[in-house]
């Protein structure tokens, strides 16, 4: 892995219409890839609108296998522009069965590794439970919340709602990850107040800042901006609130994006997280003999 | 478990003359109580001098039984004031074996429960790997990281270098808690640049703001504040740099010390906690079956 690694993402709003989304992702890499990116990230499900608003069997026609043409015209991307990509899909693993999928293309190599979310969300606006069947554990260590290398280092990949667990960023960390890398998808609620707002998108910041504290890596977060309606109906729909950033093994922000549309590249040095860790070696202290509840629900 | 509660710290310098150090701790609390304050904090070692700059055996001599003239002290002011209050001793708990504790007294009950710090760091002008063996395991529950059940509710209490480690505010989350605490003695080493020193307060904030919003918990924080000489001559000292701070279950700070000597009051809404865990219900989807290595030193 080289020492230092200019990293960009693409911050944009997306649409139902696929090709009008892809259309506006390409565009990004492409100026982020000639601005000397080896690696660029895009936002959670950035071929469509943020479809899970509301539940409608219809909408799994949105899905594609890992290698339909999303798949296929993301790997050409990276190849072209001879990068590592990270793109995220609604995955049809099988009838009936889908996924919400990061995947990773590396430069010619094609599709080198993907994760699929394990951590899945469902509140008001926010159906994924519906949609997306959550990733799986696998002895083998082909699943769950394992890494994947690439010609630029080994990617703790994970998506959206597992931002707000630790556990998930731990699990990367030991696994020997050296980036954390989040496609996302989060905005407001229209009805709620400013204070409300204003608490919300600094927990969501400051949670993901702190996962890079913790492990000594940087983080890389990528959000959608725009407006979305509720094509229900029922709700007022939802403010994408982008704040995309890239921050340092410190926690602290290299670049920080607003509310509208935005790409965000830096050149990060990727030998500061040993330097950090060896300041603060969390690693080392880690209570591993009074940990074992974590594995319960609850300790009750 | 009343719905409000009034919570206040005390941030102070202290000095190696614990009857000099306990008064200033003793006229925070004082003033705290007199204000409302049903829970009081103080910062950790609040009775000494950080005196864990350097290694020398004559410093054991510091140390006291939990129930020594410390404890009895803390103790009797807790009654007189009909208040919980947490303080932080440096135990002797036997001939050769010392632990750095927080010990909380609930009104006229006493000592109601102590916690021996779990992670022990070791960097150069902290050596506590020399003065505190680490807090226990113990499958009864008594020790370990168990929160401690007062008048006001049951306490998720950990010390300062535990403020690391997400595992640690977890596993008191799962088991209870309703609030999070750290009594903490951290500083900056005066030949550090500003930036680096900035980068490490602002670490240090947001990784116990981020124990709030992963658990949906109010947290406490107390620090210890002025410069304090390495007596050994080898380095520069420390400059404790304050910042203690009370924020809630989002995260959100609600009073901010400086650097200099100063007392936090709060009152928090501890039904917040709750609504908060309704809107993002993390503990409902914690991946329990694929959380097994983190029990792991490393996943290698």
């Amino acid at each position: 892995m080289s020492r230092h690694l200019k990293v960009g993402l693409v911050q944009q709003p997306a649409w139902p219409d696929k090709a009008a989304s892809l259309a506006e992702s390409e565009a990004g890499v492409r100026e982020l890839a000639a601005a000397g990116a080896e690696l660029v990230m895009l936002q959670e499900l950035h071929a469509t609108h943020y479809f899970c608003q509301y539940e409608d069997t219809a909408l799994f026609d949105l899905a594609e296998p890992l290698d339909g043409p999303t798949g296929t015209r993301l790997a050409a991307l990276a190849a072209e522009l001879d990068i590592v990509l990270v793109g995220s899909l609604f995955e049809r693993r099988a009838p009936g069965l889908y996924h919400n999928t990061a995947v990773v293309y590396d430069r010619g190599r094609g599709q080198v590794g993907y994760y699929r979310k394990m951590h899945i969300p469902d509140d008001p606006g926010f159906y994924e439970k519906f949609y997306f069947a959550p990733g799986d554990v696998d002895d083998s260590r082909r699943q769950g919340f394992e890494p994947i290398d690439t010609s630029v280092g080994r990617l703790g990949l994970l998506v959206c709602w597992d931002q707000w667990y630790p556990e998930a960023a731990r699990l990367m960390a030991l696994a020997g990850a050296e980036l954390l890398l989040y496609p996302t998808a989060i905005g407001w609620s229209p009805p709620d107040d400013d204070a409300e707002k204003a608490r919300q998108k600094e927990a969501w910041t400051l949670i993901q800042r702190s996962h890079g504290v913790a492990n000594g890596l940087p983080v890389i977060v990528a959000n959608r901006v725009g407006h979305e309606p509720d094509r229900s109906g029922v709700s007022q729909g939802i403010d994408f609130w982008g704040g995309s950033f890239i921050c340092g093994p410190q926690g602290e922000l290299l670049a920080h994006a607003g509310k509208e549309a935005e790409r965000l590249l830096v050149t990060l040095d990727m030998s500061r997280g040993e330097d950090v860790r060896r300041i603060w070696p969390y690693l080392r202290d880690r209570r591993i003999d009074a940990y074992g509840d974590l594995t319960r629900r609850y300790r009750d």
